[in-house]
């Protein structure tokens, strides 16, 4: 047939933690990828269950059973504090990976990996044999922010407060009585509170490259719905620019994943795309020049799977765009 | 029959604007009121239409035909700018008004009427002919911050980051397009930014009357949720209290509707109830002390018409609590 | 204190399985009723955990330190299979019992309960030591079929066709993957398939008493809200009433929790209310006479706690509205 | 640029009636057809404002200024009532049209324009000048049917019941209270009741070509979710197939977009997705030989917009599944 002598030319890939959200997605969004192909997913307690890619329907194996040489790459999508060891035991088969956990970032390990924001280090993504694919809070946070670090703008000692809002499947699936619908619909709620969120490492290790004299607050919450975060992020400044939008359509002019727009952003803007869609507003009435800058994502595209292929296809030399627009 | 005999003896009240969402919770919370009565209710568009007081049926009146001095107090859930005229009419009937709308509120008249935050001002509201009901943003917020104003803890020149989320019953039932079940749900959006929306001069004034050295910044948003706000506030400190949620403790013992806990608030515990749930959290990991205070509240009864019945039973010298609890 | 003194000449109540939906929904409605006080709740799991009768909170016991003896009544909102060995045990103390399980109901067992569905079998409940709560959707269906079966107006031989719709509180709130929000949101799909769902018998045996002739067709739907049943029934007629919904007027003539209404049933009518919404409407451009019968109750009151605490009224001779009406 | 000389070679079509949700997702779906591309999109109201294709920009255009003959094919996604003097408009210009409304559907007209369900009548629309687009709630009805009535399994004088729920986006996007979140969300209702419902016509119409013996009763609900089509269709038998699932599996073998299993449908399964997802169920405990028939599809996919290109796919002789999968 036709499509199958195309496929016969595709990449190889593998997951890791197929039957997570995030893993979920992986396949969902890499069933139009034209050159990556889904060759095997991997799940534990679900094995022998189905597993999606698009409308072609793979059985989730044992990890002990995912022919790991067969790929040329492998995305884990394993928990946090499980994912490490695969990676190495992938990368010893001499496959790449892309790691979705928090293992292995900035913040979280000693380990030098090159970390996936696209945006900011393309450069160290070409050829990497690991990659570490940033959180999704980070992803929103660091993207809204790196203009203002890049160029100087953050007053000096301020106080950067962001208060952000997930839906749930950012929790992960495991069953939990907090993410029951009963409980989740019709609410509202903060969590992670106090500035002890797990992801304020990776945050903070990311903006100390730029500036070591600015504090983070960070406040998640969690939001009736499946997907998309939205960060709203309040940051004192030294003065206030002429044309304060510009900071960001410059510095991401001609980038495919970064929507700069006069508009505030919503979560339906971003879901399902992997794209960042910013904004950022003066505030009126206060005594020291100060932005609000509004970040939002789909936690699970661009926030994690979309990424993650953003990230394969520049360490494959592939173009960046692939398997990722429409 | 029994239950007739024993009504006959409540105090009679109307209801002007009852097609809204605020009016039809008056008679929601008053149809289990032992002192007050629902008399009338009005609806300009919507009269001949019922009005539910509780299982009871009543059928919605032209304004005009309101038999304003059949009853001793009347509710206006009229939209801003309609109010304050039909107040005044009511006013000058020698009938006690609670005005839900923010015609009379601080920051919105020159009028000196007697502002309905009943744990701030409740000896302002005995024996008042016409009460200011706050709006349903400022009774989060400013009973968040009330001990913090009182005890002159927060810092000089201080910024108040104010992110707040709120049901979207807030915004009324007048139909608009981007209010449809299917622009809201999956999503979650801010509003009025930039420090502009119009509840913050009701804020400003209030607080500015304990300190006019702290600069409101007041981010609204919008939740997939029909009713409830929650507002996550960042306030820099003087210096971290000892025993910080003391604070809101001491200040609000004995006060029924003043719940202060150590758990997080979330919407689900103030549903439906006449209630502001409080907590506050120290900052860790910044260099100045900054504390971050939750306040949640149901926006349509302590946000509107349960303060409201709370106000007009303190205004009648009957008990704060009658009709609100359980 | 005054509060006090009222509440002890109120008869003291128990409730088993306080950890629930069913069992948090006494708390609440029981928290306003003027006859009954919770005395103890109990919860295996979650013992020492509170339990909230309105703006009161309790803690919840190990089953085994209820004081059985200390009460006049228990409500048992165990789980299925473990509630029967409680009720007898709370009766052999000598305490009345309302079952909320499906243990001691019509089809599920061999021994003679009276049967609390209260409309129908109300003579049978005064006095009674121990009453079987019917099921959420039972109650639905029968109080819609009632005045069709006791008037004889079903086609003989015919298939009544019953698809109904239930929020995920039905399910309860132990954690199952298929109940998390991210799962229930945005979807809806039906369960329990093949006329083979556990509530069956209990409508057979029920309906059964007035006619054997009919067949039931039950297909219960899930649906992404917390509460309420739709029921949707088809019913062959042997001919058309001439005032269709006279039938169900006049069977429910006085009945102070049944709405017979010309407008179609939506959950919003019924939800925290002991009430169920029924409407009757003529299918049209069919060949044999044949009518629709809608059915809305929230099945956590009138399908659960309302219903139990209707039927506890009854059986100790308390006006059967008290507690349960506004 | 390489994608521009790619995107020179694909057919330019036009889109009527863009701001609406079936004209948006058009313009979703066609951003990634690799065969149409989209030139233009009209609204009335909304003429200026911007319509996305993918992650491409344009501007709505006043239906007068739509340049008709720069296309080969327009979609018509104008209201019932107003499309058909479009379609005729445009096929005056010799330009192909897909009517998404109703106008020109089985049941609504005399006129005989090719009907647009491609499972069925897929020979008729090669080369097909117009193709009335079938409604959403026929193609989930009328392909679960169809299997039984092409075999002739229904029983003579069978009533066929149909309870069908759906999304809100089915009710398009103009304002109306009944529409607003706080109406739909946690709330369910059944509307155009008693077999009078718009849809019929197309329904009998076309059910009629096999068996004008069988009557239909449809009875559609209202769903808290934003699409998603779930019918839930009992059908009394002459005998019940020895492999009940089989009559469908035949029926359908080699179909693309016709998903049959053992498992019930959810909305989730189809979602976003050029799908029908069918499964039957024979019924236990009745006489006659019954069988339940579960059908879904995503309303703005399979039952609009997706079909439509389905269509258009076979008029122009282009794979069936071009820009449909994944």
């Amino acid at each position: 047939m036709q499509e199958y002598a195309f496929m016969v030319h595709r990449i190889p890939v593998g997951i890791l933690g197929g039957s997570g959200y995030a893993g979920r997605e992986l396949g969902r969004i890499l069933a139009s990828h034209p050159k990556f192909e889904v060759a095997f997913a991997t799940a534990k307690e679900r094995r022998g269950e189905p597993f999606a890619v698009g409308d072609r329907e793979l059985t989730l194996l044992a990890p002990d059973d995912a022919p790991l040489k067969s790929v040329e790459l492998v995305f884990s999508a394993l928990p946090h504090g499980a994912s490490e060891l695969w990676v190495d035991r992938v990368s010893s088969n001499g496959v790449r990976a892309v790691d979705l956990s928090s293992d292995l970032r900035p913040g979280h390990t000693s380990r030098d990996v090159p970390y996936g924001l696209t945006e900011l280090f393309r450069a160290d993504l070409v050829d990497a044999e690991i990659i570490a694919n940033p959180g999704c809070y980070p992803t929103a946070i660091l993207l809204a922010l790196l203009p203002l670090l890049e160029g100087d703008h953050i007053e000096s000692g301020a106080l950067v407060t962001i208060d952000a809002a997930s839906g749930v499947s950012g929790a992960g699936n495991a069953p939990r009585p907090e993410l029951l619908f009963a409980e989740v619909a019709e609410n509202f709620r903060a969590y992670g509170v106090g500035n002890e969120h797990r992801h304020l490492a990776e945050m903070r290790e990311t903006v100390g490259r730029f500036n070591r004299d600015v504090d983070l607050l960070f406040t998640p919450h969690l939001l009736p719905v499946a997907r998309g975060i939205l960060a709203t992020i309040t940051v004192p400044l030294r003065r206030m620019p002429t044309d304060l939008l510009a900071v960001w359509q410059q510095r991401y002019a001609g980038e495919p994943f970064v929507e700069v727009r006069e508009q505030l952003p919503a979560l339906r803007d971003v879901i399902r795309r992997n794209v960042v869609r910013i904004t950022a507003r003066p505030v009126a009435h206060v005594r020291r020049p100060t932005v609000i800058v509004f970040s939002a994502i789909d936690n699970l595209v661009k926030g994690a799977a979309g990424q993650a292929i953003q990230n394969a296809n520049v360490a494959f030399g592939i173009p960046e765009t692939t398997g990722l627009l429409g």
